[in-house]
């Protein structure tokens, strides 16, 4: 099931979107790890995520602001960021949004 | 430059993700033509989008609340919302969300 079952709004959302670099030796070990760690923390709603050849987006949902800042800290996640920054990304932006409204289409027209 | 480069928060982000049917010609046009015509529109402000074999995620960032009302209600693109759901997308949701903070990162460690 590829799209998150996520509860009614309000919840937040964690937009991640990076570049990488041509050379990013062990990114995708630790991309499975860090979505298979994040939903064993407090308030994990669920995440989509793609990547493609130029850009990868996820979005990770949160039922509190405090459960995200919680991930943000967790070790093994902070250790993640530190070593996206020196071996992996090229550029990425991280916007943190409340979710206010949202519409869900299951295939029947 | 695949990352959008939007301003400081806060601002809108309509988060678009969905799972495509085996046969669904015309939507690789559609998809290209729809970004295309969401640049044009009051407000936008960016587009950072991927698409996987199982997933699609497109988030679409506006300067207000009235300026994604605004091209969610643009004829032609209700046109693509119908026809998406007749004959492309076997699911989708589509949430709204105010970005509150951000963070970016250009390859400097």
């Amino acid at each position: 099931m590829p799209l998150a079952n996520t509860p009614d709004p309000p919840y937040y959302a964690v937009i991640f979107t990076s570049t990488r670099r041509e050379a990013a030796e062990g990114y995708a070990a630790m991309a499975e790890r860090m979505e298979a760690l994040a939903a064993t923390q407090p308030g994990f709603l669920g995440i989509e995520s793609c990547g493609g050849e130029e850009l990868a987006v996820a979005v990770s949902y949160w039922r509190t602001e405090a459960d995200l800042l919680n991930w943000r800290r967790n070790l093994e996640h902070a250790e993640a960021q530190r070593r996206g920054k020196a071996d992996w990304y090229s550029s990425y932006q991280v916007r943190v949004a409340k979710v206010e409204r949202a519409d869900r289409f299951d295939g029947r027209v």
